[in-house]
């Protein structure tokens, strides 16, 4: 047998361990190579005892086996009763002795559905370890943590965890198209093959729902918000029904986005009116119609009335209207309705950063209670960097979702590392004021400021056909680090960070150190390489990729880059204080105050809420424009950085895995000085100062830069 | 190390096995579990000696190291020099000793620069085994046939190989479009990320050319043949510069396609007359730029004046004109043109099978020496099954290319398991009659009939980003197929079947028997519940996929399924005959007379050139609608007997690719039904008559079919 082993080891790395490797994401379960840590494993952990035969629970004792296997070289006893002791014990609550409900009953009043318990007990004078919950779902989070321990080489003695998911719906929103193409999307096409459903079901449909689930993801939006009413029809009904089926057992439900037209579309309806009694009808039989399918259904997503998407608006109704009707008609089966805020409109001449909350805040407390308000991370679109929504905590009866963008529309495609889970905790953290001093973004979100119910939080999917699912080997960590966030909002992205590197690459302390660094740091190199100082929206205009300030050109006015720079003679940024737009009003008071005055804003959100001079002092005592122009190098400076450290983590990585990066950074090296010099020699135009030194000099022209297009460039929508 | 390589093999079986199998293709190199033959092959093979240090020479080496190792579980020791006896000995004429060059003198003699010998010879009186050739991507092409005996678990005593391949140009035809979608791709999307070309060399890109080498294909057009003149800009030649920096070691040069209008989109010209001499001159500065960056571009595959394209027709020239416009642009750097033949004409009321021929005929010998004319294998398109096309023999003083399609626009998809190589086979035995008896279209195409210098075949690719390559794992079969066959004209497809299975999945005579049989039989198959008896083209328009018969409602008559199958209340058929529209006089006279007799013509041609009454008796004694329905239950019948054989073959085979065909096939046998209930019960309609016994009824109605709606079916063009 031991040729035969060798064999495939071979191969695995001759002809594609990028694509083996790449592929299994962070459940590499690699070998434990600490000798220390492998036999403190085996020596507490000789038998498994696993209750229950759902398939959830197979599936969970699948994982152990496997996981055990890879680290550990071999797989503990299976044993059918508790006999001896070091036994690992797991099933769910019922599924438990008296003797350990028993010895368990003050963890389990503190964990809900979804909330697992790991603990090291005795039972009869001997040393148990039990992962239990209240259900098989629960158990099978539970595993998945035990692996993550197991994986970071961290002790299995004396556990005591006790850990439910804050938030009830955890959800990856997927702009997947039925052509398979990907709105922002950035590895390769959709996972649906459409075509082949139902009847062929693709290893990654399995492979997919396995990785969500070891993180706690249990919702998946499988089409595009820009919507397409043919995915309501049978035809492709059957198909999502088989994707429910193959979701389910990991605990994983299936939502549609709803076109508000559709019974238009394919109701043969005269109206989309949601006051209209047969659209209202429509949509209730429609409902009903899905959960016959799928009785776990989980409900509609919708884009109403923003971006050409039709809505309730159109037939002179509200979004509390459309919402409401929509919510009735999944109410009966337990559905819910995440309805976006994401609305501006090119008949408005408000500052589209005001107009979600101008338009959303006075239907507080008006929405149905299975109705929760899917909110952007900040009032313009997902940059690299924005002040948070001034929705957050503005609707105390209402409750709001979280959506932030893990697939990298504005932050280098899939080419650029870099690491978001850093970007959505700043957002957590930033507090609203809005119930006093630390009413955070987070209490929001996971309810507990206003003690709403219902809560969430989405993130548009970084996933694709590639075959490492997410294009760049990095950009794993931000689908990673999307559902560690999501089931707790308060976790910390270096935490995150380095959960994912031990997962997915070494255990190395040589190796984690430096790479996390990098990691951690990679978002402010983004900010400064594109947008410093609260510059937002300059990237070139459509599909986004590249720097674009100069585009003026397009019919609606806040599609323009230089309508959010505004940059002049005079200086440059966005004037939302009371003295322009006044945008800060919409925060609390306190925040209000902040952003407001020039002295106590944030130097990092500047030029979102001033036009500031040229000559403006910064706090480092630089002008504005020398701390503009060298915050782009900074940038510059920063991507070289990593690259220093990675090509240092050669010897801990596979090769391909490593080349796969160095390439990347290198791309991502070349287009941060293109961003660099196109913005600088665009914004020089109005400066009229020179370059401060250790600013370097761009190589080409504005107008060459302004001449380069992208015809083809991916995920434009 | 024993635990830590269990730990890999494992994770190959549990996580994503049928990613790293399916991936591989039919490069397995699967351990040889008959110890007799391990026995064989380590006694025969205990060293490996390379000589000369090329990048073909070191992947060559590299490729036995890795053969060798999962074959064998161990390497045969690398020796500088020959020491010893039962070595293998890789380099290339130049490099060998003069002994072994004057022992192999006549073998030399007889191969071509691409052909290779395997040879057991005696070295002063020792044994050994050589492999070379007269440079170093031949030797490469003699290591993969080398590896292949291995694969195919053949003996190596007495090695006496000296083959070359029949033709010059053996290529792919990509029909990939520049955002990444494929038409007629069934398989996912484009290989090529051009977003991040020519930076990042993805892993596939070098996986891709290993697999084409391994079969001796030597080129690859990139893209689509509904050209966009973009790829021909700076922006995408550097692209395809780095595609082609790594497809060179393997042999593999790079073509493109030229839109023809290209002078006048990209080049600011107000014209693309071909005898302009601005015209010329673009054409002549566009080649020379592309073979600066590509000093070996294989030159470009033109369709012109053909479904929309430009060409020079648009300004009253012809194809001759043209095409020896651009031959003259590449001939200083040893470029050639692939004419493509495939023309008809909305304008022309002529039967479309006539029109290639009557338009491509009467230019024989006026081309240029560097210009191939492709012509698909029939005068239609691609059906299940056609007569070969009148164009072969027709033209004894132009170089003409096959042209097969790979993927199965015509056959169900990427779903169907359908063996395309022995359809290829029956168009490459027709015998043409042109030269006399046994003119065959094999002997056309590789140039022996008319002592043609350039030759080809190419095939339009199935090859896509899904994991697999092509969609469906016996899909793969098709692509190693047409690499033999371009290799070798007059290769068995038993024999490729044969290769492809033991090399794929297993050398157990007890899978590879059974499994061959429903490969061989599977083109009947398709043939039989989609287009038995000569009919054609009856497919559902634009995207091809399920029945169309009843279709009649497009602009282009010759897009509607009725313009093919002509079926009334006389009878069903084309006539072609004398006394019809005298297709048959494009044949040989031979041929012609043959397919004009209505006793005569094969039955499998029958409706191709007669339109024959219903009550027609077939050779069988059936009349002509009982025989057709019966053709189309027979259809149905072998999808069932694939089933029963491959569920037979559940123990030789890994469960995730034994699942997927299961799946597949599964599929199969629902569009056969489909196929056959929808034609049968449209064609009933004017045969007025009841099904004969054994064919099973419809359980659903016409009208049901025809309301089928496939509006994002894969591939549409």
């Amino acid at each position: 047998m031991t040729s035969l082993r060798f064999v495939f080891l071979f191969l695995l790395i001759s002809f594609s361990a990028s694509a083996q490797k790449d592929y299994k994401l962070w459940l590499q379960y690699n070998s434990v190579t600490n000798s220390a840590v492998a036999s403190e494993y085996k020596n507490n952990l000789k038998g498994i005892v696993v209750l229950g035969n759902s398939e959830t629970i197979k599936i969970a004792e699948k994982e152990l086996k496997t996981g055990f296997l890879d680290m550990l070289g071999s797989i503990p006893e299976i044993k059918q009763n508790i006999e001896g002791e070091n036994n690992l014990i797991v099933g769910s609550q019922l599924d438990l002795s008296t003797e350990i409900k028993s010895e368990l009953k003050a963890d389990f009043e503190k964990i809900n559905n979804e909330g697992f318990i790991i603990k090291s007990i005795s039972l009869q004078k001997k040393k148990q370890i039990v992962i239990s919950g209240k259900n098989d779902i629960a158990v099978l989070y539970g595993v998945f943590n035990f692996l993550r321990i197991l994986q970071t080489n961290k002790s299995v003695k004396n556990l005591n965890i006790v850990d439910s998911p804050k938030t009830n719906i955890r959800i990856l929103n997927h702009w997947d198209n039925l052509d398979r193409t990907v709105e922002r999307g950035y590895a390769g096409f959709s996972l649906w093959n459409w075509q082949k459903l139902p009847d062929f079901i693709d290893q990654r449909y399995i492979d997919y729902a396995r990785a969500n689930a070891s993180i706690g993801i249990n919702g998946t939006v499988l089409t595009n918000v820009n919507a397409n009413a043919l995915i309501l029809t049978p035809q492709y009904l059957e198909k999502v029904e088989a994707l429910a089926n193959v979701f389910r057992p990991y605990g994983i439900k299936v939502y549609l986005t709803a076109r508000f037209s559709a019974p238009i579309e394919i109701g043969n309806l005269k109206t989309a009116d949601p006051k209209d009694p047969e659209v209202i009808n429509w949509w209730k039989t429609k409902s009903a119609e899905i959960y016959k399918r799928i009785p776990d259904f989980g409900g509609f997503l919708v884009k109403a009335n923003s971006e050409g998407q039709p809505g309730p608006q159109n037939y002179g109704r509200n979004h509390v209207d459309g919402a409401n009707m929509l919510a009735d008609a999944v109410a009966p089966f337990g559905g819910v309705i995440m309805w976006r805020a994401f609305v501006y409109s090119e008949h408005d001449a408000n500052d589209r950063a005001k107009q979600a909350y101008a338009e959303f805040q006075p239907y507080d407390g008006k929405f149905k209670e299975n109705v929760i308000v899917q909110v952007k991370n900040g009032a313009i679109d997902f940059q690299p960097r924005e002040p948070f929504h001034p929705l957050f905590g503005a609707m105390p009866k209402t409750p709001l979702m979280m959506e932030f963008q893990i697939t990298q529309e504005y932050l280098g495609f899939s080419t650029h590392l870099v690491f978001l889970p850093k970007l959505f905790q700043e957002v957590l953290e930033s507090d609203t004021h809005q119930k006093g001093k630390g009413s955070t973004v987070a209490k929001v979100v996971d309810g507990t400021l206003y003690q709403n119910k219902l809560t969430g939080i989405a993130g548009v999917a970084n996933i694709g056909n590639d075959l490492n699912w997410t294009g760049h080997p990095f950009a794993q960590a931000n689908w990673y680090g999307f559902g560690r966030l999501a089931w707790n909002p308060y976790l910390d992205s270096e935490i995150i960070a380095e959960e994912w590197l031990r997962s997915t690459f070494s255990n190395d302390e040589n190796f984690i150190k430096p790479v996390k660094n990098i990691m951690i740091e990679s978002r402010e190199a983004v900010v400064n390489y594109m947008t410093p100082l609260g510059l937002h929206h300059i990237m070139d205009t459509g599909h986004h990729y590249g720097p674009g300030p100069w585009v003026s050109n397009l019919s609606r006015p806040e599609w323009n880059p230089t309508y959010y720079h505004k940059a002049d003679k005079n200086g440059i940024g966005f004037d939302r204080s009371k003295s322009g737009t006044n945008a800060v009003s919409q925060y609390a008071p306190e925040v209000a105050k902040l952003f407001d005055n020039l002295e106590t804003c944030p130097e990092k959100d500047l030029l979102w809420f001033h036009h500031v001079s040229w000559d403006y002092k910064l706090k480092n005592g630089q002008t504005l424009w020398n701390g503009l122009a060298l915050k782009y190098q900074e940038g510059v400076n920063q991507v070289r950085e990593m690259q220093n450290v990675w090509n240092k983590a050669e010897k801990y990585v596979d090769s391909e895995r490593f080349n796969e990066v160095k390439m990347l950074l290198e791309i991502q090296l070349k287009e941060a000085k293109w961003w660099r010099d196109a913005c600088l020699l665009y914004f020089q135009q109005f400066s009229g100062k020179e370059l401060p030194a250790g600013v370097e000099k761009s190589t080409q022209t504005l107008e060459y830069f302004k001449s380069l297009k992208f015809p083809f460039a991916p995920g434009n929508g």
